[in-house]
């Protein structure tokens, strides 16, 4: 099915919304994001895997085919990376007109410790042969997209597959991967939108050609009208995230605080490099004020912000703005394209600031 | 805020179905739904709750006031009770006009095996006063609904607080309970909504008057009109679901299907009793077949049904209807009411029969 545009929100795009799920953003307070809080974006069925029939088959252009069984792959060296993982389609539902596809706000976010081997180790052991160019990675999920039946694949160039944080992860955060991860064995790519890090893993291909197929070609492109090319999406652009402070309300969720200090508290992440500043709005005319940034403690993680707001009676619109150290900044407002990627422009938090005694006689 | 009808899927529906979410039908396959697969509705936010400084407080009508320690818990005699669990509201998004809240469709169910206390042994050690007529449980979530700040509570009559299978929960399938799903300590009242069972649990009182709080007087009641007062929702009425069969398309999520014998399995469940008949239909004017139900293993969960269907090449509109011991029967059409709660009508499943051949040459 070719993507198209609809100005609202659709049982088809509810539907998506009911299975898949953002993290709930007060879930920004934890260092790692428990079990069943990360974002998931799953295009096709979750397939139930009974890893004693399980194996990994790495074939192609190498000269040594291999098929690794989940013992294979332990007695393999074991690494740890800890992964803020993002979709591509993140604030999708913030664009007009609404590119088609799993209608995210803000939340499709989530960091997790990802265990297992380093993807190269695998492809030395299998010895590429001269001119292989890409390796493409098969999932055992299929389903029907772009008009035909297919595994879920995506492939990485030879340069990309071969850096040292690339692993295929048995384990998140020290237990076996859920189903819904990807269990027995995903890809993790640190750095990129979480498209590239293909979930319930059972075969590697070495390729001499690029892969031309629905996920590459077509799929995860930045393009403006069907006919472009477009340019693929790969790396996670700049993003900060507030936990929205006070209480919410229900169902609207907006937000009420007391009077008075009030520590708004955050992550920011961008997969070109570190964050250097992490701004904040009170929505008081534009004008923006520089919150504390933590340094980065892992590579490929998230880090923490905060800043403290003096907050006086009234209504507020709360916005943070972050800053990568390649210079990249979240824009205000989000870019438009057809499929709904990179679309990283600030969050808006509306809050409602009362003083506690009118508050608790409501 | 009062409750509202609107035909449109606005952005604030969205907002609760990115953070919350159903279970995805796939995972009907498991007898006990993995972690993170359970359906999730949570009106506030997450609470971060250190066990260490939390104790559950049991006042009220009591003779023996408590502050109990998760140790103090766990050294109390312990249950473990297989539930299917279901939020009142599944099926919501289904009715026309659509009432204000979580737009479920079918997937807001899950099943789990909690471990806990006997509420009833907690009850009787605190010693209850004559007067005692209901129990009051707090959660530590908190937020602004109906016009006034609150604490999530529900009450139970003391007779339902009595029956021996309604637990004081600490673990989920011999886990700690996840954040999201009430850490430290929850309770479950098996066969009733999940509305009841009250997460982050942090007191309970006795009371000798009818709680008149929000979720309990107004909230969770059945009725087509703001002034009436209604009739509170309880126990889970019967429901089958099915596990969509082949492939599944996306972003349309319909399924595409090969041409022969085509093995439809699904569960079924009910608060009244086990489940004695499933029905299927496969849209051919309406007749339905009978489906083999397995007997009932657990009180409280799900039982299994399977069907046996040959499929010839066309388009199909599957759908299953179960019939509970007391004789409630699913209904093929929504039955409408203002809170959109009790929505147990037969899914609805979109299949396209192929022959292999053809499907393959797509």
């Amino acid at each position: 099915m070719p993507i198209s545009v609809d100005p609202g929100i659709s049982k088809m795009e509810l539907a998506l919304a009911a299975r898949n799920h953002g993290m709930p953003l007060e879930a920004l307070t934890y260092d790692v994001t428990p079990a069943g809080l990360h974002y998931l974006l799953i295009h096709y069925d979750i397939p139930q895997v009974a890893v004693g029939s399980w194996t990994l088959t790495v074939d192609g252009a190498i000269s040594r085919p291999l098929a690794l069984t989940m013992e294979d792959i332990k007695s393999l060296p074991q690494v740890t990376e800890r992964v803020t993982m993002e979709c591509a389609g993140n604030g999708r539902a913030r664009l007009d007109p609404r590119p088609i596809g799993q209608p995210w706000l803000d939340e499709a976010v989530g960091t997790a410790e990802w265990t297992g081997v380093r993807l190269v180790e695998v492809l030395m052991a299998a010895g590429l042969e001269d001119g292989a160019i890409e390796v493409l990675f098969s999932g055992m999920d299929r389903g029907v997209e772009g008009g035909y039946e297919q595994p879920y694949e995506r492939s990485l160039a030879m340069g990309d597959a071969s850096r040292p944080e690339v692993i295929l992860a048995h384990s998140m955060n020290g237990q076996p991967l859920l189903p819904q991860h990807g269990f027995p064995l995903r890809l993790i790519v640190p750095g990129w939108y979480g498209m590239t890090s293909v979930k319930w893993l059972h075969r590697i291909t070495v390729l001499t050609e690029a892969f031309q197929g629905y996920q590459q070609s077509h799929s995860y492109r930045i393009r403006t009208q069907e006919e472009e090319p477009g340019e693929p999406v790969s790396r996670i652009l700049p993003r900060s995230l507030m936990i929205p402070p006070g209480v919410p309300g229900y169902p609207d969720r907006e937000r009420f605080v007391s009077a008075g200090e009030v520590t708004i508290r955050g992550r920011a992440w961008s997969g070109f490099g570190p964050i250097n500043r992490v701004e904040v709005s009170v929505g008081d005319g534009g004008s923006w004020i520089d919150a504390n940034v933590e340094p980065a403690t892992h590579h490929y993680a998230w880090q923490s912000w905060h800043h403290i707001w003096n907050a006086a009676v009234g209504s507020y619109v709360l916005s943070s703005r972050a800053t990568d150290a390649t210079g990249l900044v979240q824009p205000l407002d989000p870019v438009w394209n057809l499929g709904g990627y990179l679309v990283n422009a600030t969050q808006s938090v509306t809050v409602t600031v009362t003083d506690r005694s009118a508050a608790s006689a409501r």
